[in-house]
């Protein structure tokens, strides 16, 4: 996506290196743009660990190009195979929970294994690297391509007036390579020159609405408006609201959606309103194995200081204030569930389907036990 | 309530002095508790447009107050009436859409024209200025001994295990002259070594939560947690919240309660787990000439740059952030509107009843049509 109308990707190897790649340095968004270099293993762990980097895709993309960086290390060391393992398991521990961490590296894994030379491990390692990158931009693309059909339909119906659509959170393209999930219909749409409008939950306490998803919309210039988290449902009940897209880091066999806090509150105000409310995401985001999101998906609890701290721009510097009394308990709990009854439908790179075990069965109908 | 196990109201008049009334600054709450003396009409007009006092209750106490210090001024000027008149006017502009602030300049206008020398006309206007401050904590005090009924009934269900109560911004005895309203069933449950335990929501843009209420119930040591607005849809999912209790700033003769931006998202969580849901206020709050909220309650909007930039402490100081990009747009609704369906009832200092009119009228049948 655009940023100064330059097409930016979350991550890319350098231009005139083999052995370096770049990467936007997150922690400074929305406040300044600061690109990194990640040239050695090390540089790839404080990245991910320290979340320059986050989201699922992009986490994915990372751990895939660290294990090509990693494949050239091993090269200079006595045991490439010894060196390599290591590498991989220092890579999958930056951020446990994340699934497709272990993934992009178990892909490596495997890709390198099917090659001899250390020469040819470090080639196929790259072209590796390079293809869980272009799969992620490419899935989430036709994400876009699938759930602009929605916008389409909207639009027409209201003769070409703005739409208006809710996001919570940040499943934007810096979550990803490129693209993004819920912001894929976005960014097709304003490609297509229909009106749109975003309204941008600012998610808190971390407030990746305001931060990312914001500057993502912004930069790419499309409208969009800041709101409190509290503001949707208001929103909602006078008709300032279209459609509600999210994105999920968890979908259920049977539609239920695990999300990022406040998204289960979106979605009863979008049925109390008749709103259609849809997620987007890469079908690799359901978890084939469970049927119950409330009972089975584990929800992660967050450090508390980041409900009682937030941080902004103060002068030119990055500051960190105290919003609430000091001796005050605070919790922070990171996802809540989002069960299917309240879901019009799961837009995938497939097609977008019904919110059921059925729905999510005739398109993808290799999971059929 | 309890600062330090020090009884405190929010405004009360000086031990030693017939001419000074104290507040607490609550622009430095909840980092610092700074006492204020008032004692001069300027010092009132400032406080209350600043807002060092804020709240219905409390607003409405300041200019009572306001208005007595308003006719000590007065009576060294060539025509008192004149004074007094354009301080009542002075004191209206304030806040002008505080519905308090003009009942209680009224009713000292009114009280103080009864008397005819100026003597009198002060010693009425202090007499005043205290009764309306009482009557607004003696109407808090009974809708807690009304309140607490229903947490009691709570307590004995779960045999005496905690009772959790959520809340939504602050409708505490800082808002009040004393106990508040969505607070004041909380204090008397408290008081009466009931277990409970507070779910604070942070309430943006504002944070009253975070910094009002989580400091009220700290220092008068009720045991509670901050949480992010997005996170009680969580707790009821998984049955961690036993009661909502809210204020509200107007009811309708119908029952539709306007309250802070997020009340009515958690009105519908409440409503899909089956949590009850009380709004606490004072009879005052009802607006007997409108029937339908959502058509006929103006929703204020505010200054953007409350969504954008947060206040809090930074070493040993308060400083403002910037957590937005500086460029992109934001809005700020003040208030929504929950429909009376999803309503368990009212509070008022009267008793409890359902959220209709039919149920208001039961309690209040002197203002049948």
């Amino acid at each position: 996506m655009l940023i100064n109308n330059k097409p930016f990707r979350t991550i890319w190897p350098k231009e005139d290196s083999d052995k370096i790649i770049k990467i936007i340095d997150q922690r400074f968004l929305p406040h300044q743009l600061v690109l990194e270099e990640l040239s050695s293993l090390n540089d790839f762990i404080t990245a991910i660990k320290d979340m320059h980097v986050r989201g699922a895709g992009l986490i994915g993309a990372t751990a895939g190009y660290a294990m090509y960086i990693a494949a050239i290390e091993a090269a200079d060391k006595n045991s490439f195979d010894e060196h390599l393992m290591m590498a991989a398991n220092q890579i999958k521990a930056t951020r446990p929970t994340a699934v497709n961490l272990e993934w992009a590296v178990n892909r490596q894994l495997s890709a390198i294994a099917l090659v001899n030379t250390v020469n040819d491990k470090i080639k196929i390692a790259k072209i590796t690297a390079k293809e869980i990158a272009d799969e992620d931009a490419e899935f989430c693309k036709n994400v876009g391509l699938q759930g602009v059909k929605l916008i389409e339909t909207i639009s027409k119906r209201k003769n070409g007036e703005v739409v208006n659509i809710l996001t919570h959170c940040n499943a934007g393209w810096l979550a990803f390579v490129d693209y993004g999930t819920a912001t894929a219909p976005i960014y097709e749409a304003f490609k297509r020159n229909i009106k749109i409008h975003v309204w941008v939950d600012e998610t808190r306490p971390r407030n990746q609405g305001a931060s990312l998803t914001a500057w993502e919309l912004l930069n790419h210039g499309v409208p969009h408006t800041i709101i409190a988290d509290n503001t949707g449902g208001h929103l909602m009940q006078h008709g300032m609201v279209d459609m509600v897209i999210t994105g999920t880091d968890r979908v259920t066999r049977t539609g239920d959606v695990a999300n990022k806090i406040g998204t289960y509150l979106k979605a009863l105000a979008a049925k109390d309103n008749n709103v259609p409310f849809y997620v987007a995401l890469p079908s690799s985001t359901i978890d084939w194995s469970i049927y119950d999101g409330l009972k089975e998906i584990p929800i992660e609890t967050r450090n508390a200081d980041e409900v009682k701290y937030i941080t902004g721009m103060c002068e030119g510097e990055l500051k960190q204030v105290l919003v609430t009394p000091e001796k005050s308990n605070a919790v922070n709990y990171g996802f809540d569930v989002t069960p299917s009854r309240l879901i019009s439908g799961l837009i995938t790179e497939r097609g977008i389907c019904e919110a059921s075990e059925e729905g999510i069965l005739n398109l993808f109908p290799e999971r059929k036990l």
